[in-house]
């Protein structure tokens, strides 16, 4: 029997026409070098109409990718609905990828045009020529005093937009492309994930939901997590979608700058990686706020920082999980009603795991060659596999042997992990990091926490070397603070109540500094092949 | 280009799923005449999968519809879940309806088995020959001493779910049927409409969302709002979806026992229609609660219900408007951070209005006949439309003549709203109660409020009857208060000041009552046909 219900399909423009019939006298707000600029949805409906008529007028295909490269903002946020919503794919460029990696992914994607803020064209710039499908750089003001290329390939935003009629938007396939999101490359080169209106729209009503952020018409957004990775975790979506008020912070990215915009607009919720929120709290520690809500992910939150959110600014931080391949955020760490009466130690080690997957998004941890599942006990490990409808299905075009989903068509996350009875996920690794030593495993992860545990220490990372007899065995490598000492006998003294006799490093490297990826994490990659012929000497 | 993500179906069986996995300790709590029955997701999961094995042993069909005809319990919850998720569709019979309107639908949607309360058992038993498909009857013993007939058709819920075996449940197309629901039948013969797997999934997600209902791991919810019409209002999906705790009412529908399991079980979040709470009011006054959310809806929520909350209990009530037709839930008045400085008045007026409609819903209000569109100046009216994934495209089995779409697609409501600028819906009246006065409107439901007015007057519902000149003009029938007396020229003086000069009724007639539909609603068809030849004498 079939259901008698509308065939309405779940397409982005959808959600642009409530933000504009509904909400609006809305505010969205954007800071930059010359101040903040107040608008509201009606306007920037108005304006996303207009921008619709600009990709017509720059002959972008019907299905043409539009390149973004740029902050936060309100113009970026008129990208990504009159991309969707007028059938095109926006493709966001990380502004923070190696530049070989940004060449690398427009080409890959076919970007047809790029739209630049002006504070980041000289990243862009030098490289255009290497863009080849590029036709048009389309420059979007947003201060500074950047130059601005005499050439004829240069547009600019506004003037492209007052010239432009505005434009009726119908998609009518919820299973067409809406955004391509290259991951940030830690473990290769970056792969493309392309997400639908469907897969958008549903992510949308995720993120909104109480057990992840919670966004509705009382609250003011403000996503520092940036829509040129990840979407901006869903947020540039969500707000619109719940009438909720945006406050973008352009490319005013430094800890006070974020802590005035939340004082001083009334920002209840707000989400970014850890390494934002550890230098936003001393600037934010004390003065009052409206926050309800800070989101966190990308990386393990530790549960220090939200602790001392806790205790300095009133509030714990949330932690959520999730990959470019999740759109992004797949669980959340919402405490429910049975940890009302918990003490402030339970909580907070409650709060330090990946949380509970949305509904939507199913999860299962199994042993990676053979699928085997393995119990919810939070002792057995296994790799993370993920299942749903905002769930990548595929890379697009991937490189020759990489493969997404299992045999039986789950997703591979690369992480491992263990879950608790409730499904709680506790995040141990990535597949990529864990060290086999005589065919046990080895967390990287755990081992690095307790290294950085030593006063003396500023970074630690531990990656496997080759072994000939145990197969792979620890390295750590130590970035020491300025000013301090320590031998490789002090770190493995500290260590050795910490972790079993096994886990210890064979030894241990004072390196200057972790190589890291373009958007900041540890590139153990990088470390595994400079140590990759490593024998004591 | 297609979006590359994974091709998941929205079905029931994912949120059962959900529940099952990830809130298992969740309490779900039946009241009855016994006392209080308290349970877990956990067990209620694995009777649900009994359950679909019950279905097995009883021969229903693949996609066989199960009669429902019981109070909010946990059971019911059971087979809300079990049928959908093993391919069946669930069929909420209404206790309230009348005998006829009950025979009609069980045989119109061809029930195969009917699942019973023995509570209410007597009002169904002398109509069991009458419904021709239903080969069981399985009772529920939720208490009381009524007689179970023997009979060989009868069985019991807790045998045969002890002797049965868990199914698995896999649900592929979300486009197939999940439940029918019929309407109340206040302007003819109940209609059915069929939800389907995906409509459903997707008024979960809106149900919970913040600008609706907001439910999370935080909540403990009692629907009193019934589950044996239009689905509970989605709180029996929500609930489980969002991992909130149930409250179930059970039997136990008076007034003071449902404040005392507000009280009791620490309820956030419970809705029901306006009577429900006019009659909770006295009870809940004073008393300490953890209430943060009070909806209502299913006709018009009179202001001074909901400041009488805000007065007395701590919080207003918050409206919501829609039909069986969406599901039901469409619009809600949560109000927005524009709000935060409006004065008490400004607010309660506000909020005795039908809200937004939520994200998936699309409305417009038009000429009937012509479709043209009428602006959204808060004066304009025409009849509301709506459009969007859980709206209905068709009765089941319509009678003749019975359109329930417009020529381009959108949902006739058959009621007559205004829209504010931002789209926030007042309903003026229902089509068919409007009366036409000299090719112009007059507003039943506004003249009734005004006659209620009258201190003297108890109910009154004002119809138009035939008019040489004018078409129709309006006829008041006014019901008085025990005791209290009041002439027709009373009446129309006291509604003189309030209406305009052509507005004013023609004639009042006092009488006994107002003819009332199964659910309580004013039934005006029966008014009309019995002042049809109305003539002064
Ligand atoms: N809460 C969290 N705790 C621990 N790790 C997290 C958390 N959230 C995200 N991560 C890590 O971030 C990864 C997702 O990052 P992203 O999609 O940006 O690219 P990447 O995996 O770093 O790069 P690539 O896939 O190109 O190697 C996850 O697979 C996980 O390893
Ligand atoms: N907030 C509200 N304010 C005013 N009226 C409301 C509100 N919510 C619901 N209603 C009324 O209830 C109707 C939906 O009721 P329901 O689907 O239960 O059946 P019915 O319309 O009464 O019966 P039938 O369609 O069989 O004649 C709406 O069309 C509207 O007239
Ligand atoms: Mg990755
Ligand atoms: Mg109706």
């Amino acid at each position: 029997m079939r259901g008698l219900m509308q065939d309405v399909p779940l397409t982005i423009d959808t959600i642009f026409r409530h933000a504009e019939q509904h909400h609006g006298d809305v505010a969205i707000v954007t800071d930059g070098p010359a101040g903040r600029t107040r608008s509201t949805y009606a306007e920037w409906a108005q304006r996303t109409r207009r921008l619709g008529g600009v990709f017509d007028t720059l002959g972008i295909s019907a299905d043409g990718r539009i390149g973004t490269f740029g902050w936060n903002s309100q113009r970026h946020l008129e990208l990504y609905f009159a991309g969707p919503c007028s059938g095109r794919v926006v493709h966001t460029l990380n502004i923070r990828l190696f530049p070989e990696q940004l060449t690398y992914i427009a080409n890959h994607a076919e970007d047809e045009v790029v739209f630049v803020d002006r504070t980041v064209l000289p990243l862009l710039w030098p490289l255009i020529d290497t863009m080849t499908t590029i036709r048009h750089v389309v420059v979007m003001d947003d201060g500074g005093d950047n130059e601005v290329p005499d050439d004829p390939r240069v547009l600019d935003y506004e003037t492209l937009l007052a010239d432009a009629a505005p434009v009726d938007f119908h998609v009518t396939d919820e299973g067409s492309a809406a955004y391509m999101c290259y991951t940030s490359g830690t473990t290769g080169n970056p792969k493309g994930v392309v997400y639908s209106h469907r897969s958008t729209y549903l992510h949308t009503m995720g993120v909104i939901s109480p057990n992840a952020f919670g966004l509705g018409v009382r609250d003011a957004a403000m996503p520092v997590v940036p829509m040129f990775h990840a979407n901006a975790w869903g947020i540039a979506h969500a707000g619109p979608a719940a009438g909720a008020a945006m406050v973008m912070p352009g490319s005013m990215m430094q800890p006070k700058a974020l802590a005035d915009l939340i004082v001083e607009e009334g920002v209840t919720f707000t989400a970014g990686v850890p390494t934002i929120w550890q230098g936003v709290l001393p600037h934010l520690a004390g003065r009052p706020h409206k926050l309800r809500e800070i989101g966190c992910g990308g990386s393990a939150v530790p549960k220090a920082l939200s602790e001392a959110y806790r205790e300095q600014v009133g509030l714990p931080i949330l932690q959520a999980w999730g990959m470019t391949e999740t759109h992004p955020v797949a669980s959340s760490g919402v405490l429910s009603r049975a940890f009302d009466d918990a003490d402030d130690a339970t909580k907070a080690a409650q709060r330090a795991r990946a949380g509970i997957p949305f509904l939507g998004v199913e999860a299962r941890i199994v042993d990676a060659d053979t699928l085997e599942e393995q119990p919810w006990d939070d002792k057995a490990t296994g790799e993370l596999q993920v299942r749903g409808p905002w769930c990548a299905a595929a890379y697009y075009n991937p490189d020759a042997g990489v493969e997404l989903l299992t045999s039986d068509g789950w997703m591979k996350t690369g992480d491992v992990a263990a879950m608790a009875p409730d499904g709680n996920i506790r995040i141990a690794d990535r597949t990529k990091d864990l060290i086999k030593s005589g065919g046990e495993w080895i967390s990287s992860v755990d081992l690095e926490n307790a290294i950085m545990s030593h006063p003396a220490v500023k970074e630690a990372a531990v990656v496997g070397i080759p072994h000939p007899k145990w197969d792979e065995r620890p390295l750590a490598c130590v970035v020491l603070k300025p000013g301090e000492t320590a031998t490789e006998q002090d770190i493995l003294d500290h260590l050795a109540p910490l972790v079993a006799k096994w886990w210890m490093p064979d030894a241990v490297e004072f390196i200057d500094e972790v190589p890291k990826t373009s958007v900041g994490k540890f590139s153990k990659k990088d470390l595994r092949t400079r140590f990759a012929e490593y024998s004591r000497d």
